[in-house]
């Protein structure tokens, strides 16, 4: 097995994705959504954590929030914490997530997209996690928030994991507890 | 194999556990706590989750957001919220989690404690999966917020999982990303 550490980027999108109804929205930034996904992220070693919204305004808040916790008050208070929410990368859009994954690797990359429901062209964990180990080539995780990713998204994507929950009668998992739980199952050091 | 569900409830102790310099405390409670955790209760199947403080003011908020969920807007706004928060108890602390715990199943219980770091008494998440599967008897997990449970709380466990990340530099998931999880490490339905 090759020993190259995986390469692996996730992306959480605020926009296209779906409301309760199904419509294409945008959702406002959720301040734990930056919090936990970094501290879960930096966890299991993954390099780059976007987090993409075509609002000024939201943008604005991203970096206010982790400028704090760079530069303010935070970073003295709590030198974990600053170290998680470095990766935060703040973009405008999924175009420019791509863009920005394109310039640092100039290698193809696996798109893969996420969502709570069954989907045709599924990968499965084991295959994803294969591809990581074996460092094929660069990975790019998709998360939406609301109800999930557009279909826009899912049509640019290469493949999409299986719900994490299959057979389960309730499958309401917060993008946070989904995230981790995904990040465990890819790069997890599973105790047998 | 034994087709009877697994008995799994889950406490999240707010009291007592560690600060940043090792010394108990008592933590606030905080709102996505309850959600989160809810949830991924739910999605897994968990049938109990007690949130425990001894403060009154705390455990009247756990009531005042659990009651706008269950009979406030919350609840016909979001029914998906309302079944995951119908399942959060609050409690004034650990012995009455074990009070209860007993008079519901007046069997014997494993408490299984967990830690950020690696401690005595281990059990393998291999080990308590088969615990669960097999039925052996019910089992209640302990989550500390804040800097983690209080070695008090430890010290009265059967026993104690290992650390989600054993050979990660950086161990810093937010509780609601622990317990998820660990959830779907023990009752998980792995995509192979």
């Amino acid at each position: 097995m090759d020993t190259t550490e995986p390469e692996l980027a996730i992306a959480l999108l605020h926009h296209p994705v779906l409301n309760k109804q199904g419509e294409t929205i945008g959702s406002a930034v959720t301040n734990l959504d930056l919090h936990d996904i970094s501290r879960a992220a930096r966890t299991y070693g993954v390099k780059n954590y976007f987090v993409a919204t075509p609002f000024e305004d939201q943008l604005e808040l991203v970096r206010e929030i982790t400028d704090h916790w760079q530069n303010g008050h935070g970073a003295t208070a709590n030198p974990a914490r600053k170290e998680a929410l470095a990766m935060v990368k703040a973009v405008n859009g999924f175009e420019t997530v791509i863009k920005e994954m394109r310039s640092r690797f100039n290698r193809r990359l696996l798109v893969v997209a996420t969502s709570a429901r069954q989907r045709p062209n599924q990968m499965s964990y084991e295959a994803l996690k294969i591809h990581l180990n074996m460092n094929r080539s660069p990975v790019l995780l998709l998360f939406g928030t609301a109800h999930g990713l557009a279909p826009e998204i899912m049509e640019k994507a290469d493949a999409v994991l299986p719900p994490i929950a299959r057979h389960a009668d309730y499958n309401h998992l917060s993008v946070r507890s989904a995230v981790s739980i995904i990040l465990d199952r890819l790069l997890g050091d599973r105790d047998k």
